[in-house]
């Protein structure tokens, strides 16, 4: 890893339009990463990232994050196969998030689950209770073939 | 506010396919909430949802999250009048994060310096360092006259 990042600055027009990508790292030393699907602007997962994560997916173009479950680097698809290949990142005004837009390899799958998105399910309101309904069910891979039995 | 939101489930299975909306809060009280427009896909924002944000947002509609900079409930758009109608909303596997699907109103433009999306940058290198450029830069209102001179 060669790139590193510099401290953001205390300016908000510096950090809102300056040249320099100065990502807000919060105490925990993350920043948010939403992932969406390049080849149509599908959803597909949320995690977060530190600076050799950032750093990694930057440079390799290939999306490394920050497991905060098993407190360690992560190179997504090191498991599954599905990796990311990462075609744009963005970060927002205040440059504490990234966007990767990807294209997913392997089983064109990015949830543990085996669908293809985390987000596969809608929220809604059942005799005032919040409840859950599975909009997509269907399975790109089973997770046991994958990951072995939990 | 009437809906609150049982805890989550220490059952694996039952966090990511029971039929009950247990969304799991981090050590601040909060989840990540992703915001895109229902119209086209394009990512808005990033923010944060407390239970009294996310059930706000679930009974009402309209889109409430919980401003970390202000330490308060904050009701999208209630200075701009860019408010935003909820048209789906999503969680994912583990229920940390929820997807909003929105319609903006006003000036159909989320960002407060006036941009549609706070996505407004991509990131690069050049001569070794981590540079951004800005992609939209069209302003659909002025922040001066919105939020008053800072």
């Amino acid at each position: 890893m060669t790139l590193t990042f510099a401290q953001p600055s205390d300016d908000k027009a510096e950090l809102e339009t300056g040249p320099a990508f100065t990502p807000r790292f919060d105490e925990k030393g993350l920043v948010t990463a939403v992932v969406t699907d390049a080849r149509d602007g599908e959803l597909l997962m949320v995690a977060h990232m530190n600076a050799e994560a950032l750093a990694l997916t930057v440079e390799t173009g290939i999306a490394h994050y920050y497991s905060r479950s098993r407190g360690r680097l992560w190179k997504k698809g090191e498991s599954s196969g599905n990796l990311q290949t990462v075609r744009e990142i963005r970060t927002d005004c205040d440059q504490d998030a990234v966007w990767l837009k990807v294209s997913v390899a392997g089983h064109d799958a990015t949830c543990h689950t085996g669908r293809r998105s985390c987000f596969y399910r809608t929220v809604g309101i059942d005799d005032g209770k919040a409840t859950l309904t599975i909009t997509d069910d269907h399975r790109h891979f089973d997770p046991a073939d994958i990951y072995g039995e939990k």
